[in-house]
């Protein structure tokens, strides 16, 4: 089979991350790059410290871009060794050999296959996390500014699909931030620290790389390459932006392990999001809508519909990213010192990982930043038990009155007849004869009203701000944004 | 971001798919055609049955061609909707509307994006089944030879890692081929009866079918569209060679579920194959050797290398395919009339699990056919333990003859001080006061020959073949595959 | 640790199994029972195959009674050889030889751990799934009675949370009940023949029941003991009630991947009504009800509260079904004659698989058997959109009248005036001037009811109410369950 | 159903964990306790914040013992309200009140099922890691030693099966125990900031325990109880060792995600110590043997067999783990502010991960400090390829004398001559002409041993034994064991 025939997979299936700067970071030929980039760093490093000659490297690097090589020739190459990094040294070779035959021989020097394929791989994560963390940054701030903006907003809190108690919207706002806020948190630190290079040459020892140095560096066998051996992962870690591996980890995959709990917890985290948005813009609920855009929503059958399609795409994700980080841990024990079919069934699940993660975060940063929110819709939904969402509160104040046992009979018969009838729970209540004297309708009524039984809503809407700023603070540096979000209290003011 | 920035998925991350049939079975442009024919032939039948004019399916069947799509520019545009039928609805009815503006009304008649969707998604599975049961079936030729001509080749058994019992490489062979066959049972009857087209409109009632076959179809109205309601599905079925359903199935994923369940059985019934050629080509044991090939198994850092290659790529297949399914099944709770997340999460997924059993499935048919057995060494590793493999046998005879638990001490005592010697069971138990009298040492070496205690091994091995025969006769006509294998009992000739 | 520190497990937090007859089916002693009753059972047929003599056959029977053995102790000691059965033979053994100590030869003979425990979990997945069957009957009858009595009830459907066409509520049950028949039709089949004995002995050659037959029955040898392996796994099938293997499977799971698979399809089908059962249940749809109960849906805080209780566990045992099964085809790779590892993993999730799937199936006989339906709600919430619930029919048949592209710009125009408005669709289109003089209002009110655009909704009711009578009068013999279900059409009566 | 007829479950299909501290700690029971204990330190708290009676505190305290409990009567009740407090709460405020009619009505005040059920989750998390965090300090020492007393034992390593180049156990020791450190980093920090109590009340806003607050506590009202809000949650946390939260975390599972996966990490790392011993262990490698003891890997069916059954116990874990992790992330998206499912969906798979991770880390310990390494078998496997495994260092210095191509192709040829033959690389080398005059078979013998290319094995064994004992220092204060341990270099010395 030709290479020709093998068409491009563009995202059709995967509308989620179609178009979105994770799409282009995580593609075949980026993810071709970044082993070329590490060959080239390879070489640039060796030479660095004299174990390669300088124009070698330099004629490594200028053959080391994407497009010398044909990416579908390169595939069905690499089901000779399992992997695709043999045939790419081979061509790699042969490039750098058309241009300087000396310098072919300084090409993946006393490495292995695995050495490129995973700092290859840590590097896509490297580009990939940025631009994730940058698209977290404004989904943050988006959802800051809703419970910020929302902070006092009353609406219904609903447990197992009821109306339970009145709660804000900010406070939900608060609670899509706060877990954000710990996504963010986990891929900072992964990106931070968790992301080293793999140099270990052909199991791990760091034999070849050894080997090399002791006959081309001058010094090297002074201390039996000692000195060597420290400083060449840490320069290349340099080099490519990257942490410096304690010892290699060729069959110890933590950072694998760290990377994918961080994605799967960001596309929990905004899958939640999306989860809240569909259920409130139900049709019969109608409390928040999706941005509203050209072509967004449109449904092909109904020409009136408007879809929640941002939620859509970002759960999507949510739902294929804890299964393929389940991969991961499922082939995360690498027995011997390379496993047979564990680590290549890495490669895969972890570029869709990354790519599902961060078209989820690119598409969860225009449905937040474009939601709109119905107060009156969140008032009107409220107000649908007729009191029966505060009745918690009323049974707090008659336990103390009447003592625990009588409230709580005196109110379930009095929520029963409430529904029943229609009425309201304050004006049925009124009219108990245990109440008589105690509370006039109207004091009942203003006890009742959800809008003042929201506890200490604004108060924990305050500690995640807090967090979120204070975070932001340590940060970025754009000093516009350093200024405190105005935290509106309508209910109050 | 303009659709030629991005680059083609190539499998680079996937060899045991690149450049397979299946492979090329469900690219983005297979999937996009199988849509692009699910449009085509629902014109086709609509207009057999009077619904929309002949020449307007003949238009639209003209404009259904892949080539006429920009597939990046569609996958973006999906965004909008979440899926990308509604944008390749559109593009399908301007390449009408270019060539007849009246045909352009047929397009998509009635129809809703999930229609398209799940029956072009039955299209790509139809067409990767056929080409991996072929696949299968040269596996099971191999297995079957392989079964077939080692049928009493002694090897020993091995549990938990250990040395356990003889068995006969046969059986081993024979027990793969019977997982083959049934994993290639479920898959035929999935092919045969378990792939349905999808035509529900836009909420699964079928209204909108009926709506335009009751204004169209001159004597629909007569009997309310029902024998159009009941013609419509069978005749897209046979259109398309995809089952008939009893009912839309928008919201019941069985399809996918029984698809997706042979197709991890499969990767679990070539994993093992797998598994055990990885084990039994290990260094030390050196059982077995996957087939020669240029390029195979090369290592780049180990040129006297010959890794087995083809096994790692099918067990990387078989390593993620469960969480695949699991995925699967996790979105298979389809709430309302359809879901938002819980669908769209379903495409990615299921096109994955064909491609890697689809590549797996063509990897072991070269493993099988072209693996090289070492008899000689199947014999060495027997022998290793002296006789102590064949503990079982002595057990069972001395426990006649002494009494279980005497024999049990006894073969303890004499298998530590055979351990511990080096020497062989039998000439340590030769010389046990207990057996004084009763047996020789040359009968006792007899007895704990491995080869001499491979129990219904044979027999066994006869119901798998007697099995895989029968299955051929059925359903593959070719007269000169009819024959019976022969049986190879070189221990008895 | 003595046994005694060990406290039970009660479905503390598995409410959705606890104290349902699938959770007395699994226990423990459960179990250990069945593991007892297949050691009973081997010695029973050997010896009526003359290999164990009858007597000793009774003994065993007699001591393999789980009263007689201390659970506790037994898991410790299974941790020396990693599976129960090790101490489990230790300790039936020493039963029997203080009643009997010739018997105590017979214990276990020519069997291995394997054997024990696969084929007693076999047994305890068939008097499991007899619970379960029964309860999926109880389930499909109440979904079949709310098909039929709501085959004409229109509701609105909804797609992604958004009201699309009309629909009925017979239509949605029907779809529920056709999930349950599938389910139903994947573990009947299972049942009769996917849940074999095991019984090959050390290492799946049956060598140890040869030889104790060549030992002991007269004319065993005569034919290499062909016909007693012939007959022994078939002897063993017939008197455990389950089916023969066509050869040993220990390393070959298709037995547990069918069971796994129709488990996964069962909590898929019941999650999908306890789905729908809590979309529709919301405060603000309010169209269903869960069946009232004493105790039921009590919330600790809100006393007013009902929540949707048995909805939630069965939710809970889908949620956890898949990932169970995930584990099972993770580990259905058995490499050797036994790995280390996989088969000891399979144990606990295909336990738990059971019992989750059992309680959600008894659960759902519960909920589908008492749950209310309440037409008014889905009558007035069908009106919520004024009209927009039918804009594809309107669509449909203005683009007959009007040109589709014209029809379609005019329903845009008008969908959005009505919506800005609140007026109905029909008196906003009414006056609209590409359609003076072609449809009154009043015609066109009678075009956008939505009860008369439930297209072929009853008809696809009456195909799944067909397959569930034809699949109950070839199961079930019960002369008054043969007569059909009256289907109620109160639109059409 | 009588409670009695519950048969305890005891880990019969779960030895890993059967008898372990971590079982003790995850029963049933065990979690029962932990439920009581929340609302003990609950009723505590709040009465030293002055919204509840002293005397109460202790009445409710007294009464918060699990034997006045019936753990089968609680787990049936539990389907009610589809969890366990509901009912707890219910039996718990009996028992108070038959104590002391007026403490009854703190019982559980302002509060909510969730609180109460994950806090106890917390706590029997809290409990169990710190037994887990034992058993791997006891691990990491054993790994340790192993890898100072092995850091210059030169063995084959291999790579997909194959025989690679050397490496010594101290490396492959040093590996293991890395992966270790890393898990046990994960599980410190969660334990000591990642196990935050719960207490949100109904829905998050903490309304109820503010009402009462207001009602009781003497000054609350003065600044609208932002003072005890503050002061609750933190009060609780050290009431019982727990960490405090930013805010309620009952949609934001954070903890969770956090806590599995920790859990996965340390699964796979003790799953990889296993995996390496049972491929190390097989019959024909023979390089390492569990530790013996009474009845530790008997075979029922093979007197002789010394099966690895502590690996096989540790795999079984790390098989089951990943996928139970993963039904915690599948479930980690809560929506509303409480979800009919997700959360009830946590509770089994959470235990069983603390069951399962903690039986695999007491399983370890005795694995590791018991396990035997036979040197010479790791010498004797490392000439059996005859040199071939030095062919990379030759190849590197080769490629210097000759040039790369040369030194391949002149490798290539004699590699195959030297397999073919059965005689060493060394002499076939020494006969090449190219190499004439350069070397002698003496020296090709010296630079062609293995022993002599283990590259930096030694100095990266070094670096992972210095973060042991810098964490240890940290850790640890027995002050006998912060001495170094000392690194044999017995092939140095």
């Amino acid at each position: 089979m030709t290479s020709t025939q093998i068409s491009p997979d563009t995202g059709l299936f995967s509308p989620v991350r179609a178009g979105t700067p994770a799409e282009a970071a995580t593609t075949d030929t980026a993810c071709l790059q970044a082993m070329l980039d590490t060959e080239a760093a390879l070489a640039r490093v060796q030479a660095r410290l004299g174990a390669v000659p300088e124009s070698a490297a330099r004629a490594i690097a200028a053959a080391a871009r994407a497009e010398h090589f044909d990416l579908s020739e390169l595939a069905v190459q690499a089901r000779g060794a399992a992997n695709p990094v043999v045939p790419l040294v081979r061509r790699l070779t042969a490039l750098v050999a058309a241009k300087d035959a000396d310098a072919a021989h300084s090409v993946h020097q006393g490495s292995t296959s695995q050495d490129i394929l995973d700092t290859g791989l840590m590097l896509v994560a490297a580009r990939t996390l940025d631009l994730i963390l940058s698209d977290l940054d404004r989904t943050a701030d988006a959802l800051a500014r809703l419970a910020a903006r929302h902070r006092d907003t009353p609406m219904a809190a609903r447990t197992l699909g009821q109306h339970a108690v009145p709660t804000t919207f900010g406070l939900k706002a608060a609670g899509r931030l706060q877990g954000v806020l710990d996504a963010r948190d986990r891929l900072r630190r992964v990106r931070e620290a968790g992301l080293p290079v793999q140099l270990g040459g052909a199991a791990g020892t760091m034999a070849g790389y050894l080997e090399y140095a002791l006959l081309h560096v001058p010094d090297a066998a002074d201390d039996g390459g000692r000195r060597y051996i420290q400083e060449l992962p840490a320069a290349l870690a340099a080099e490519l932006g990257l942490a410096e591996p304690l010892v290699p980890w060729h069959t110890v995959r933590t950072p694998l392990a760290d990377l994918g709990a961080a994605l799967a917890l960001l596309t929990s985290a905004l899958g939640s999001v999306a989860a809240d948005v569909q259920l409130l813009s139900r049709t019969e609920t109608g409390e928040v809508a999706e941005p509203a855009a050209e072509g967004r929503g449109t449904s092909s059958a109904m020409p009136h519909k408007r879809n929640p399609a941002l939620s859509a795409l970002i759960r999507s994700a949510a739902y294929q990213v804890p299964s393929l980080v389940g991969t991961l841990t499922q082939v995360s024990v690498h027995d011997d010192e390379r496993p047979a079919g564990a680590w290549h069934a890495e490669w895969l699940p972890l570029r869709d990982c990354l790519r599902l993660a961060g078209g989820a975060a690119h598409t969860a940063a225009e449905l937040t930043e474009g939601l709109t929110v119905h107060e009156d819709r969140m008032r009107a939904n409220l107000d649908l038990t007729g009191g029966l969402v505060v009745s918690e509160r009323l049974a707090a104040l008659l336990s103390v009155e009447l003592g625990r046992a009588e409230a709580k009979t005196l109110l379930a018969g009095v929520s029963a007849e409430a529904a029943a009838t229609g009425r309201h729970l304050a004006d049925v209540l009124a009219e108990a004869p245990a109440l008589t004297g105690r509370h006039s309708a109207a004091g009942l009524r203003e006890l009742s009203d959800p809008a003042h039984y929201t506890g200490a809503a604004g108060q924990l809407v305050d500690r995640v701000l807090d967090r979120y700023e204070g975070e932001r603070a340590t940060v970025r540096s754009a000093p516009g944004q350093s200024t405190r979000l105005s935290r509106s209290s309508p209910m109050q003011g």
